[in-house]
């Protein structure tokens, strides 16, 4: 059968695959920070992908969004089939800047080294959506169509916002398409090296700042220290009160709309618990005491939590500051809603200031946490292709972390999202020798191409 | 007499006092800052002084301190007389660094207008240190001699601690002087306009910072948030604890050695408080409630206060940072010690912490609260004097904040200091705009001329 020949195409094919790939890597497609955009390096990386897919046999372009931005690659079959399903798969191009010092090499260089690719992207995302090109590219090699209508939907905003593409989406950029029966994301990790997985939610996010006017400039506190209010004394005291003494969130309703996976998720969860990779002990951290009722894992996936990132107020200086800020955020779990949270978050905070207080809030960003069903019919035939892509048997898993962008899809296309990812958690993410191993790619390529075979054997037309 | 024929000397020939403290202020002696030291200017500032009082008749001359520093300028009569008390003039010849913006005019200039000089340093404290100057050179010119043994002692290190100041001290550097009855600082506000005060007290300090160590690099919150200890959550927890709802300070022990002024001193400050300038209302702030059985000033000069003056944690991206602080400080009264009280803080802040979490103190600086008894034998030759060199009858005054040097000039002279300040706290020491009144100049110098008989004669051969 054609998924065979295609596993044996993969196989016969990889070294090529891996120059193709060190070739991606190569091109510095940084979107955010002092590096953002120099030389046009984002539109060439948005350019080699679009002539890699259109070498693949695919209808290949570039799409610039509504309001600009850069560049969207679309690609799909020339001739969609009317009896096979629409499948779109995502991914991002572009790249989080290079820290000066830490690299073990070039972080452009796209070195193959120890069985990985070392590079900038290499895992995020460049690599996973890789697997995803070359799966297209072998099915098409041996069969001469693909057995969905494949859309690959590539963003290079995502390190910085997603901005065109959520443009794209809600101008409706993808009402042309068939029906979208199901987003295929491959932008996140395995539960532990060699072990597939399949991720079934991500938490949401509500991100803010919170800033306290105080004086219209900085006070001797000599003169004034005691007499006035200090901005600095009104933020910790304020944010203090959002944690009681065993760190639960102490805003009221906040924990009103969380609801806990089913029993028989929850059951996988809890046996996944012990071969959970001890992540904490590595940095030679203990956990917090925390709710007792819920095991780490738990805690990560299936509870909301809230940090502050970024404390700022003052000068190191004898005054009594002009102003003083906070930066925080909730991660949050179904069915917590982020425009709720929020508002609880400001309320609850704005109570603890005198009224008379300036207190102002922004600039915010949120996402709504994202859950797949465990019966959703896309689910089976996702663990089926992980299962042959890295041949053993994969595990279902939640992350702590959030991809706003998913609900803009998922809100989008009315279809589920499944995210099945190549990387690990240890693969340094927007951190120096960031690394992404080669039998990831090989099985992340395996997976993809079984992924479209069960996708339209188990979906059918959608 | 000496003294009437020295005040007219001084309205005489003011114009030229003016211009050399012109001459002065364009020196831009910064001792702290990014501008710090440039081209030699402090010790062109410093040679300046020294030539300016040899040629008013001292032995003049620049000594460098123990551990070198910018240059003392110690001046003092070439032939000191056995049966007149030894008087110690202190100021500082350096100054702040300026602003780009906010200026009205060049601040190393020297514009006289609208009766004042606009400089960096006019008031803070060249212009009042050159009162003294001035008014030695006046007395020497109709007299040939001093009522008293002036030694002058002028530091170029103020606004940068003291340190060859507090060196020279520490190391004997006044042995070789008759013992010395008084200090003189003239280096501090008057109450109002036009109201001559002698300042009986400055509150102390300790000054520290306080870090909080979390994990060993910022983490990714939605792998860690929660479930490591985040320093930001400790920091704000310990940081609000130090204050109860009304703003009292809840570190056990910190007013325990508070001592109130004598029920007399009190009351004078009471009736001041009728004539109070509103330092709040100008800026549009209302006062705190505080201590209700305290008055505004009363709480500005006679309690201690805890500010905190910067927070720097983390940053505005999703992270678990590595690391928290708090820069603070407290202003303490008599008989509370510096070390007593550093002790405290530090001991209370670190309970609050688990015991696990790493928190560091320091770099921290104290100085001890200073106080003039209301019936010390200075006081009232003081007040005769500001009452001559003003006209208008001299108040008792404390002030809010610290001279650190203060308690080292006390400890290593054995005598009193006395703060006879010639500026107001409305002339933007350390801002943009510094300036100083030409008629409080003049008052200056006709104080300090009648400050020296006075002292000589109610003192006496100390």
């Amino acid at each position: 059968m054609a998924l065979s020949e295609a596993l044996q195409y993969i196989d016969t094919h990889f070294q090529r695959s891996v120059a193709g790939l060190q070739e991606l890597v190569r091109i510095p497609s940084i979107s955010t920070g002092a590096d953002a955009g120099a030389d046009g390096q984002v539109a060439r990386a948005a350019q080699f992908l679009a002539d890699q897919l259109a070498a693949a046999g695919l209808a290949a372009r570039l799409v610039t969004a509504p309001g600009g931005g850069n560049p969207l690659v679309l690609a799909h079959p020339a001739a969609p089939r009317a009896a096979v399903p629409t499948v779109v798969v995502y991914g991002h191009y572009d790249v989080q800047g290079v820290e000066a010092v830490g690299w073990r090499c070039d972080p452009f260089a796209g070195l193959e080294l120890e069985g990985c690719l070392w590079a900038r992207g290499a895992s995020d995302d460049k690599g996973q959506l890789w697997a995803h090109v070359k799966a297209a590219e072998a099915l098409l090699a041996v069969d001469g169509v693909l057995p969905v209508n494949l859309v690959f939907l590539l963003e290079g905003e995502e390190e910085c916002g997603s901005g065109a593409l959520s443009r794209f989406l809600q101008a409706g950029g993808l009402a042309d398409l068939a029906p979208v029966a199901c987003t295929v994301v491959s932008d996140t990790g395995m539960y532990a090296p060699g072990r597939p997985s399949l991720t079934l939610g991500l938490r949401g996010i509500v991100f803010t700042t919170v800033t306290v006017q105080g004086p219209p400039q900085d006070l001797h506190s000599g003169l004034y220290g005691g007499l006035v209010a200090n901005p600095n004394h009104l933020l910790v005291r304020a944010l203090a009160s959002l944690f009681d003494d065993s760190g639960r969130i102490q805003i009221p309703g906040f924990y009103d709309d969380v609801r806990l996976p089913s029993p028989r998720e929850r059951a996988g969860y809890q046996a996944l618990e012990q071969e959970a990779p001890d992540l904490l002990a590595g940095l030679g951290l203990t956990p917090t005491p925390g709710e007792p009722e819920f095991s780490l894992l738990e805690r990560r996936w299936l509870r909301p939590s809230l940090d502050i990132h970024a404390l700022r107020g003052g000068s190191a200086r004898t005054v009594v500051p002009a102003q003083a800020a906070a930066t925080l955020s909730c991660r949050l779990v179904p069915d917590q809603q982020p425009a709720r949270v929020q508002a609880q978050l400001e309320s609850f905070l704005r109570a603890q200031f005198p009224a008379t207080t300036r207190v102002e809030f922004g600039p915010a960003h949120a996402a709504a946490p994202y859950t797949l069903d465990l019966d959703d019919p896309v689910v089976a035939p996702a663990l089926r292709a992980l299962q042959l892509g890295f041949g053993r048997e994969p595990v279902l898993v939640r992350e702590g972390g959030s991809i706003p962008i998913s609900g803009t899809l998922a809100a989008n296309t009315g279809a589920p999202v499944l995210f099945v990812g190549f990387g690990q958690l240890t693969d340094n993410w927007h951190g120096p020798n960031e690394h992404f191993s080669l039998a990831d790619l090989r099985g992340g390529m395996r997976t993809a191409a079984a992924l479209y075979y069960e996708l339209a054997a188990a979906i059918g037309r959608c």
